[in-house]
């Protein structure tokens, strides 16, 4: 998307923001010849394994519809895409989903042990919400409070009732047949919950009304969901090449998808569906939501 | 202590403290029966497994003889807390010190699992930060500041240049021969930061000046690094029943001790003068400070 993208399109501000993204992320850590560098070696490798950044553009984008204030959304942004590549060097431990690949690269336990790669998620974890303790200098009374909004939404959606809650009950769920409402509430918790509070926490972090929240919020809210659809749909389609994991492992593990549970054809038509829901949310935002309706397409559009 | 503490002594206070952190950490987590149950089970085990309290009653007696608003205080105290379960629940895993034994009941693993297990420590971890980021309504902006001041001190403590450094350390330091430098860095990042950030996180909340602040630091050092000392000496000298954990497992797993280090008497008069040091460092504060140094011979005379 980066090369094709016309000057002044929203393709090219998501390159943009990308960009941006990848500077704050390398700003915000250890560089890996700190003490001890192992683990920040871990938590580079994982970090910058060619992860798409979706959570934090949204996070970019949301605030950036709202107010347009870049340099005080870009710590909330980081620290999304940290807690994203934490639960994902979890869930992949050979206790949890036994994943040996992860993008088109061994998973972090398969390169480090064990070990680092369980401390490699803890020190993920714990930076993201200690970069939102840390204030510029000279910040007013209004930033503190909206960090600290943000920080709690982002604690929210990782908690017991969203991240964390989605985990245990997708790993409660497999081999055992599950009904479409459980399948929802599994994904809601699970993709859901981070991608909400993603497109949130930057509209609060922009100062956002109550009204623009909460038409956010139906967007993220549709968006969350058709991600984990076409995800689906990617797992029942796709070779392990496109994929970058392997591929067709949540049939093989008997894990209760969007396609297994509703076909392939119904489960492409509730993404398409999700999308027009998350596109008509953004309407009375205007031009300001056009950044949030691009990555809402090339959200849905990934298989394309 | 409980019992036997005299009305108005510090021990008595500390008595107090100690139930009001136990009501505050049960109020402070979801229900057992909460979705989905099987984590709210595993984390209420390993928090409620009869931990001594320490950390929360150094931030509660740091806090209170700076200002005394115990309110403000304790959602920091738990947070501590929670932080101190998921670190040892994370270190008792398998993959790390590969613990059967902890406070003499099963580890979290050997009860729940691995999978929930790691995601137990998890979720502690995440409740700590969303804790210190919900704030009560009506709070004015110099305690919004404190906060976020306070959660920052405890990120720093959590990440790899402290509890996490630290167990990336003891893991790459075992059966090897370490000097007494690198023991006392490793200890400071392990066992030291937390029980640092446990004091001055406290103390910012109470809205301590500087020069206060830099005296429960000095505070905060000695007792850091004489818990550790005291640790390896009941390691040495205790049976597994009085220890509630397998004794001589240090040896064992030929971990550097101040035991193997510095032989069993220096490490004794080690303990005694960092007691003294701590003791010293809250003269200037006289009777204010008379919790924390009751809470200072309680950790280092524990083992008699």
């Amino acid at each position: 998307m980066t090369t094709t993208a016309a000057p002044g399109s929203p393709a090219a501000a998501v390159a943009t923001l990308r960009a941006a993204v990848e500077d704050a992320l390398d700003a915000a850590l250890p560089p890996e010849s700190d003490w001890p560098a192992t683990i920040h070696r871990a938590v580079r490798y994982s970090l910058f394994a060619g992860g798409k950044r979706i959570r934090p553009l949204l996070a970019l984008a949301a605030g950036e519809a709202i107010s347009g204030a870049r340099g005080e959304l870009l710590p909330f942004a980081c620290a999304v895409e940290m807690i994203h590549t934490y639960s994902l060097i979890h869930d992949d431990l050979p206790a949890m989903d036994n994943d040996d690949l992860r993008r088109g690269k061994p998973t972090s336990h398969k390169v480090f042990g064990e070990a680092i790669a369980i401390l490699a998620g803890d020190a993920l974890l714990t930076r993201a919400f200690h970069l939102l303790a840390q204030l510029p200098a000279g910040a007013g009374d209004a930033v503190v409070r909206r960090r600290l909004a943000a920080s709690a939404e982002l604690g929210l959606a990782c908690g017991t009732a969203g991240l964390i809650g989605g985990q245990v009950m997708d790993l409660e769920s497999e081999g055992k047949a599950i009904d479409a409402a459980s399948l929802e509430r599994l994904h809601r918790a699970k993709t859901g919950a981070l991608l909400k509070a993603s497109v949130r926490g930057g509209a609060i972090l922009g100062g956002a009304s109550d009204e623009d929240l909460a038409r956010l919020t139906r967007y993220a809210d549709a968006i969350g969901l058709a991600f984990q659809v076409v995800d689906d749909v990617l797992d029942a389609t796709e070779d392990a090449t496109r994929l970058g994991k392997t591929a067709g492992k949540d049939q093989a593990a008997r894990k209760a998808t969007y396609v297994s549970v509703h076909g392939l054809e119904r489960a492409r038509q509730l993404a398409a569906t999700l999308r027009e829901d998350a596109l008509a949310a953004l309407q009375p935002l205007g031009a300001r939501g056009a950044l949030l309706a691009a990555l809402g397409r090339e959200i849905v559009d990934r298989h394309s």
